[in-house]
């Protein structure tokens, strides 16, 4: 085949994202934001993203006040998940010129709820007319070099510990799509998995407590893309494997009511969108942090040197499985 | 009128502006780029732009590699303007799967030429599927507290100081529009004004010349709008007034033969996208700043205290024009 040909859609997100990455400083690129050192004992992150109207939101589905705080949601988790605190963001919108200017206002409006719950801030931005509607943000945080959390920092025998349930965004989504389905739930079971999904929370909450337990290397990313492509990441660029075990992922007792279990686990470990972090560190650390943080942290797993990732059960009941990107390879 | 049915189209690109400012702390919008402070003795800039093929460029008619670089042209200009060296950049893009991946790659190294021409990097971004190709781009920057460079910090009496030619961009336009218009012009000359316009240079290198000229007080903002919208906008936060007189503003002598005086002066004033610095300081350090930049860079009038902003002609030949930002009024 020749390379010159190539399209975007036929070497896929992950693809075109090595390819770009050669244009970039080999020692900043990789994790979820770059790195910068600014002072001594401070370095800044930077991260950005871009929403589409149709395939990260859409205004027919999603109310304004919701695009906003996810678009900010999404890139605050981008820093928890350096290590980083936030410090605030700029916006850069493209859109339409029938589009309300109430319905800008009411997206701006969820980005500042988010911002506000973190002490963050909007920057500035720029805004320009395009026929498709763009959310481009670029969040800025701060962090202490030693305090850093890298994907390529796990290590065999480490706990893997997930700071909340997965899922649930997927559960919220189906909730809004098939409402018939949450007939079982209880209206506050039926509010928090929508809320899961509408208005997750960053998990910046976390590294004060992370940082009371641990004063080593801790690895990790968070699960925007999902739990699976989270561990899947960390293991390739960490050059190690995992086992995770089926009964020690938690389930939210709400989202095992909205079907199979076989469904249910694919929308745990592939839903993504839970805007959780996935750690690599040390098992003492790992257990207090757990017991900081309660419900739906857990310890699932453990990082081995042998290159393969897979779920056991150790109850003999469920299959093997074995995690793989793929299912990550959808964005175009 | 009921301004809750507003579309973005009626309140336009300043007017939509105006309303997003109210979501931003007050004392950090308003500027070619944000301004934060990091740690003594330093401030961060940061600032955004948003391109979207058809409006801002067109894969047509444009180079990947020029799309590249003035992207990155323009915003390293937001820097300059606000007297910030480049630290780097991320880079947001929205495309189709359709596109070549060899274009995507021709456009970051387009990019790349322009940041390594200012010691600037990639520090990453984001990539994703969208029926229209934007390009998003936020740009870091460091400065001094003392020589941040602000909209509003003209005072009558100030200098009006513009550091290169106005109007070279728009007529390397006409040029690659209509080639047969350059038939006057030198080799030189016609590739001297399409330079121009597909690979401006944004004037990072006034920087240290003005603080070697001026140890006090600078006000000002980049042309990329264009030079009557800087003088404008400047006036109008900064509370004053301006003349400008016809003869001192200079025109590139191959610019001259591409059409009538009042075409041209059109394109100088209004044209947009020379990417230089307009400035309001003190007359002592104007003159000597002028001496050491050379060439198409000239004190083209002074700020007054009457908040109107006339161009004159001392001569007597042409009539007295009124400049407003009415041009301006046009992205949606």
């Amino acid at each position: 085949m020749n390379l010159s040909n190539q399209r975007v859609k036929d070497v896929g997100e992950q693809g075109l994202l090595k390819i770009l990455k050669r244009y970039c400083p080999q020692e900043i690129v990789g994790d979820d934001a770059a790195v910068l050192s600014i002072r001594e004992g401070r370095c800044l992150v930077v991260t950005t993203d871009v929403l589409v109207d149709g395939v990260h939101f859409s205004d027919r589905t999603t109310a304004p006040e919701d695009v906003g705080w996810r678009a900010v949601a999404a890139n605050l988790s981008d820093l928890a998940a350096m290590g980083a605190d936030a410090l605030g963001i700029t916006v850069g919108l493209a859109l339409p010129g029938e589009v309300a200017v109430n319905w800008v206002e009411r997206v701006y409006q969820g980005m500042n709820d988010c911002l506000q719950k973190y002490d963050s801030v909007i920057y500035g931005g720029d805004v320009c007319r395009s026929s498709v509607m763009t959310v481009s943000i670029t969040a800025l945080g701060e962090v202490m070099p030693e305090r850093v959390i890298r994907r390529n920092m796990a290590q065999p025998g480490d706990a893997i510990v997930i700071t909340g349930y997965h899922g649930c965004s997927r559960g919220g989504l189906e909730l809004l799509l098939q409402p018939e389905k949450g007939a079982h739930l209880t209206p506050q079971g039926r509010e928090g998995l929508i809320q899961a999904h509408q208005r997750p929370n960053p998990r910046l909450d976390v590294l004060a407590p992370l940082w009371e337990v641990s004063n080593g290397r801790v690895g990790g990313m968070d699960s925007s893309d999902g739990l699976a492509d989270a561990i899947v990441q960390i293991c390739e660029v960490s050059g190690v494997g995992a086992y995770l075990e089926y009964d020690k992922i938690p389930i939210a007792p709400q989202l095992k009511l909205l079907g199979s279990f076989e469904e249910i686990l694919d929308w745990v470990l592939y839903g993504g969108e839970d805007f959780e972090l996935v750690l690599s560190l040390p098992y003492e650390s790992a257990e207090a942090l757990v017991k900081r943080l309660g419900e739906g942290a857990a310890i699932i797993g453990e990082i081995i040197s042998s290159k393969t990732i897979e779920l056991l059960d150790s109850q003999g009941v469920y299959p093997k499985r074995v995690l793989s990107l793929s299912a990550g390879f959808q964005h175009f």
